[in-house]
């Protein structure tokens, strides 16, 4: 018999996880307080509607906004006695305190964290792919029986995604630096852009839109995530602080021209970012150099695109990432190619004899 | 006659307009400090070596690092008394300064800045359409003649950029804040993660990559750069440094449980983002909004993608972008094709006739 899971809270997480495990033949009920979007998660087969006849299910899924996901991981604890309950909220600290604090019994409780979103929210938004290759963070507290944990495992195994087993505090400081300040961060610098006069912004380059990509992200969301891990966020947040006072101070040293030093500040901060850039994993967990960008010129018409493709293809070669840049109304486009380093010079050759103009 | 060209200095930008100067049908001389690098940019046929028997070029081309840009400026406007001389240095008004306080004729000076870069530097990266779509700021000075002005919007429109005039205090409080001020916050944000626990940093998802990209840009050539522009970097970086403050002193708040108003200071910087973040053209100098995403799944295999692209070039329909996300080691990947409103409906309707599994 298939496992049967509670989705309690369709938005671009439940939504996509009912997708994903109704394809991958779980049994996934849902229930949300708002009919209509309850409905729409239905439409997108994320699972069927709840009922009140419905058998006790053997996974329930919080997928609420933070600030009551405790309590509703406490109420599904108590109304199935069986089930094990888990959670999708971005925290994980301030959750496990609040269920513990409740008195319920926890053994049944795992909390997880699947690193998956979008700048879009809500079930329009949900993909049956969204957990595919992403981290879940599964996070189990000292009475978690062992049987929980396997249950949350499989789930996010079923949906694709790369299982890391963490404790609450350690999950939380490590989303406080490469997660929860990275959004602080773009915010903040998108900010300064709201009173700049049309033609600054009209300088705006690909450097801008990727530090602020993620400033367009759902301020009642975040602020409900940064509240729920406050005192991690603010630990990296004085760090930042602590930076930017340094490089005014040098800046200020610049401008008066006494600034001993200043240079030397400015430049220890861009080295500082070197260094802590080439430690993120590449796109696909592996290491930052595993693939190499070849770019191509690709003429601005239909069918050009699909023709450098097809010669790839024909080649044998896969592509593990393609990026098209487009010149603002001009003839022609750049075609960024990922592909594996032993691929790069086959690709290189077989494109230029076929006349296609290849760069580095 | 063809216009001639020197270019002094070879590196990404120098490289780069030579390439793309040469073809169209300028007569290019190169000179750098570096013989390896004029002569790496000379086989990437950006023009020929400079000979001592060189006619006096039209127009000069100051492609030095910003901290000798006015320098080399001054020394060009002696060495040719005719020629119309620019710069190509990221920061414009601490550049003029010094020019007009050497007392050299500097009517026949103004200042450039292509808004085009990249993560690398060096000829080795230079691309012939760097700057095909790109912003060229062209910058004169009470002093400059009209002549000199149209030589430089002359040869900004011939590698393809869209030129836009200004003074060099505006482009400079411009650029603070749509690039200096984010390289450091890319930086910053990137340097905290250089302590970090491995199987944090393991958790790095889209949103850290997109914030972090430009940390890894080079950080002799940025700390010249915000040393050209202390004072208006400066300027922004207050802002950023009373907001990081004012969230640092809302978790404060949150974590003594004393925070009255803590969440609405964190509301009010993340929607002060959103507005910010919403004032950025697209990558085409459209509106953000010019575009519309459809998702298309697509295996991962030899030849799928270009199958789909030859599906939407045959059903007439023009990919205005394209990106591909791949699942670790998944059996699928999702193309993130990007077209016009008013495309979606055919696209959609096109490929699911054709079998392929569209998202919105």
């Amino acid at each position: 018999m298939s496992t049967s899971v509670r989705i309690i809270g369709t938005g671009l997480i439940g939504t996509s996880l009912g997708i994903a495990l109704s394809s991958a033949g779980f049994a996934v009920t849902l229930e949300d307080p708002s009919p209509t979007a309850v409905r729409l998660a239905r439409d997108l087969r994320a699972g069927s509607l709840a009922t009140e006849t419905d058998a006790d299910p053997d996974i329930v899924v919080v997928g609420a906004p933070p600030d009551v996901t405790a309590q509703v991981v406490v109420d599904a604890l108590s109304r199935w006695p069986h089930a094990v309950v888990t959670d999708v909220a971005s925290v994980k600290e301030s959750v496990l305190r609040d269920v513990l604090a409740s008195g319920v019994d926890a053994t049944r409780y795992v909390g997880s964290h699947p690193m998956a979103g979008r700048e879009r929210s809500g079930a329009a938004a949900a993909r049956g792919d969204l957990f595919d290759g992403r981290a879940w963070v599964v996070v189990p507290h000292p009475d978690t029986t062992e049987e929980s944990v396997r249950r949350v495992r499989e789930l996010a195994l079923a949906v694709g995604a790369a299982v890391r087993v963490m404790p609450a505090h350690e999950h939380d400081e490590a989303v406080a630096a490469v997660s929860h300040v990275p959004q602080l961060a773009a915010s903040i610098v998108a900010s300064c852009l709201r009173e700049l006069p049309e033609s600054a912004v009209g300088l705006a380059g690909q450097g801008l839109r990727d530090v602020t990509r993620i400033a367009a992200s759902d301020p009642r969301l975040w602020t409900q995530i940064l509240a729920g891990n406050a005192a991690a966020v603010r630990d990296v947040l004085r760090h930042v602080r602590d930076q930017v006072d340094d490089v005014v101070t040098a800046l200020d040293g610049i401008v008066e021209r006494d600034g001993a030093g200043s240079l030397g500040t400015l430049s220890h901060v861009l080295e500082a970012g070197n260094l802590g850039h080439a430690r993120i994993p590449g796109k696909h967990g592996a290491a930052p150099a595993a693939y190499v960008v070849v770019s191509v010129v690709v003429p601005d018409e239909p069918g050009a695109l699909a023709r450098l493709l097809g010669d790839i293809g024909s080649a044998g070669i896969n592509l593990e990432d393609l990026h098209l840049e487009h010149g603002l109304g001009q003839a022609v486009g750049v075609a960024e190619v990922s592909v594996v380093p032993a691929s790069v010079e086959p690709l290189r050759t077989e494109l230029a004899r076929l006349g296609w103009r290849v760069h580095d």
